[in-house]
């Protein structure tokens, strides 16, 4: 069961072993506050939504297309796919306002239900939200109605979840869409293959939301961003299936999987594609590095990656963000004389004032760990970073998966917290970094009081990186849709005024529609609108994504 | 000065080094003839052109927006632009008999002289085929005009030539796109850069025509294809200017670097472009290896680029094209009893039947580049390859923008040479091989008589790879446009029935319009249409690419 105003398991959540009381004086000392509040979510059942706008005929036209039980209009159905998990999404769903809901929701099985499914809503004017695992953190599965539509359907592809093909040869596997990520990983790994493509939302997101959405994973590195995972898709489309080839590389016009992925089910429902698959690797390592400053952590992950050393992963957090983790790592623990002498030397040499931690991850065949590990390394101490050997990564690993969780608890107590992504070339990180950490800051000062802001390098390439950022900040309950908004604003402003993207790998959805033409100029929005209109002339495919209705 | 009417210098030829009757010689012979005839070109003065349709009030609009001497309606400029350099287009040519021509030739200095040219095509309907080095061997460039419009002009793009800025920390370079490779690549090795990208068009294509055609370099293996070299463009479009930003990777929506990398032409104009670049390699090294099969040589090269080793360039020839080669290197060369020896030795084990020969290239820092080898070099030995050295590495190396040249004086002896190419996943390499080159065989027989196929493997992925094929045949005078469609249709039906792509870096043109649709399906090149509508509503940009007219 998952949590329909939250992330995850209904019967999961985020462990602070223990040190609950510690954890939650440290944040609300971090925002300047005595305490915290408790701010509940309404339950369920108290969620209003509107009245099931589409007729019974409707209704009966997708039950002889289906099965009964695969079309549904109950309100716990509905509520669980009004919106996704974004902040934005999370306040509003637990404080019982959601702007709209699916009429119904459907989960067809294959190609053809899927076809059957667009036709009746072409027919009946109904809006089509495709809807894999729902973790959307930018609006992508947001219900949207536009005014002159009859209804919304949601179409939950996640009972078409079969590993149709592996080809061992090629090193490819063909997969419907609507699998999760741990059940695909699952079945490939029973055969000795791995996607390699582990994003923080892995264990609820789907095969199809990763494409369509673009998504990244933690070892993009070794194995790339989910376009490059792509080898070929179908995509049912309201007028007809795109099909690419099951080829490496074609010069035959422009690459239409790059125009599937980040498609974010405007063009159609992606139903299954071949994607690249790796031999399980037999070897894994992941180093700490401690750099006196994020600018150096920055040139050496600049210069390992420039260099082609086959790396998996490297991360580099912030001040702000090493200091968060480091205090986390050490809450309701002592400070040994081990530890305080270790700060003093790291406090003497410099490394104390503006502490950057890198996590430096390979994976693979022994040998080849080996080696780029010795590599990296050799290249991360020239730029006087500090090893700290193979803890840290085991802590992350462990946890890698689990940092959602603590969202939730946060919005129980007043505090909010969001994420936001984007990528530069590497003459820019620094400005971008400072540029859109400052307008966070300030921005919170207007918007309900300050807060923090922490980011990190998340994703490297040979010409620049992606920056995550992250910040938390005291709701402000009475306006909080508007507060978000505001942080939002300033910080996407500065992402655009910069030159960098509005999105490294969530994607554009709802929020970040009024900055997407900027991202690609407004002759390349016209074209990407007009790409949409060739195959969704009626424009019944997950409208308001990527384009205001 | 470029020849008007074969490839590249008015003043150079292929160098048979004075063995040129022992080569026409074995070309007769190998198409089963007593002798060539002499079947010369006409001169330039007598192929007769089309009135120059355009009114003198477009002419005067044309020299208004730019200056006298950049707007051009003479025959030989004219004739320059008519086609590019595929076989259909020499020996059309060659006969005077171009189905049409430009009625006036454009060279734009800058991105608002593009506009204001494109802007005056709208106004008056003229066609506008942008023109870099014109080395499309697929009918890129050809000045098609449909019945509706009132003339064609060509924008020649190689006065937008200039190398605007590097970026050495994020090693990239923003480029005007007309700049030829040698310039492009002086001027960038001249600051200790490489762009690393050598078609073997490289002396005659440009930056634009790169991009436009998805052009794939020798050296793909290390720097990729040319849509992994782009980072961002500028396309002036007859509707505004569509721009990417300059950032490593955007899950903004579809990438329209992938778009505009293979639209031809037929979004508008690239005027400039930011691409990566590499610190100049300090070595290079590329080994020969003899393997028993073609199977063998290919299992090899998967093994590799499967591995991860970092090589640069991986060609692996049939049996055919490996005599071919192995024979044109012996000419006039008595078989010394060394020579004799091997030959018995090879034949003695098996490696005389049907001999691939492959390249294996790296280049880089001298310690990655003995690294790869030893590593590559295994693998081929343990797949049967006889290392033979780096003699024929370098012998290729300093031949390898050669080759084209040898096509003119082939079409002057009665002799026809083509080439294709496709790509498919590794599981399917033999099937396309086989399929393609005896589909050629056959057709052959069928028009004009019996010839000879040869191919190899040109670009290799994880999961698959390139094939290319070079065919020969005694052209039929008479018939010779027909007999070249024979072969065509033929090889090109072969492709698609595999499900291979119809093109891996020669692009679509007009000749592969048949086959496109089949490539990217019906609803994806109605999506590319409609793109290209959004930007271009009159259909000004290139006509009859990608699409029929």
């Amino acid at each position: 069961m998952r949590k329909w105003n939250g992330w995850g398991w209904v019967d999961r959540g985020f462990d602070l072993h223990g040190h609950d009381d510690a954890f939650w004086s440290f944040v609300a000392q971090s925002l300047g506050r005595e305490s915290l509040p408790s701010t509940p979510s309404l339950p369920l059942a108290a969620i209003p939504l509107p009245e099931v706008r589409v007729t019974e005929a409707v209704i009966e036209a997708l039950r002889a297309a289906l099965d009964v039980d695969r079309v549904c209009t109950d309100h716990e159905e509905r509520v669980f796919h009004a919106v996704g998990k974004s902040y934005h999404d999370l306040i509003r769903l637990r404080a019982g306002k959601l702007a709209d809901a699916p009429d119904v929701v459907v989960y067809p099985r294959d190609a053809e239900e899927v076809a059957r499914v667009l036709e009746i809503a072409q027919t009946h004017r109904l809006a089509v939200v495709p809807f894999g695992g729902g973790s959307s953190v930018v609006g992508g599965v947001e219900a949207t109605k536009p005014a002159s539509f009859a209804g919304v359907l949601t179409l939950d592809t996640t009972q078409m979840d079969a590993v149709i093909d592996v080809d061992p040869e090629s090193l490819t596997a063909t997969v419907q869409a609507g699998i999760f990520g741990p059940e695909l990983e699952s079945r490939l790994q029973s055969a000795g293959y791995t996607v390699g493509h582990f994003p923080q939302s892995f264990e609820f997101s789907t095969l199809g939301g990763w494409i369509a959405a673009r998504s990244s994973g933690q070892q993009s590195n070794k194995y790339g961003s989910f376009e490059k995972i792509l080898v070929s898709a179908r995509v049912v489309t309201p007028t007809g299936e795109i099909r690419t080839l099951t080829v490496p590389r074609s010069a035959a016009g422009p690459n239409l999987n790059e125009l599937i992925a980040g498609s974010e089910g405007t063009l159609g429902v992606i139903v299954d594609a071949t994607i690249r698959v790796h031999p399980v690797p037999r070897s894994r390592d992941i180093q700490g590095v401690l750099f006196p400053t994020f600018d150096a952590g920055a040139t050496a992950i600049r210069r390992i990656v420039q260099a082609g050393i086959p790396v998996a992963m490297m991360r580099l957090s912030d001040a702000d963000e090493t200091r968060f983790y480091s205090t986390f790592a050490s809450l309701g623990k002592a400070k040994g004389p081990a530890r305080q002498l270790l700060g003093r030397a790291l406090g003497a040499t410099g490394y104390r004032e503006a502490p950057a931690m890198m996590l430096l991850g390979m994976e693979g065949e022994p040998g080849e760990v080996r080696s780029s590990k010795r590599r990296a390394l050799a290249i991360a101490l020239a730029e006087r970073g500090i090893p700290l050997g193979g803890l840290p990564g085991r802590k992350w690993y462990e946890g890698r998966f689990d940092m959602p969780y603590l969202r939730d608890p946060m919005l129980d107590r007043g505090v909010g917290v969001d994420t936001l992504e984007t990528s530069t070339v590497w003459s820019k990180i620094g400005e971008v970094h400072r540029e859109v950490r400052e307008s966070l800051l300030t921005a919170m000062r207007h918007h309900g009081g300050a807060g923090f802001v922490m980011a990190h390098i998340s994703h490297s390439y040979p010409h620049g990186a992606s920056l995550y950022f992250t910040f938390v900040f005291p709701r402000q309950l009475d306006q909080e849709v508007d507060q978000w908004l505001g942080l939002k604003r300033a910080a996407s402003d500065a992402i655009a005024r910069c030159g960098a993207t509005i999105s490294h790998h969530h994607g554009v959805g709802t929020d970040h529609v009024p900055w997407y033409a900027a991202d690609v100029s407004d002759a390349g929005s016209a074209m990407v609108r007009a790409a949409r209109q060739g195959v969704d002339p009626l424009g019944i495919m997950n409208p308001g994504k990527l384009f205001s209705v």
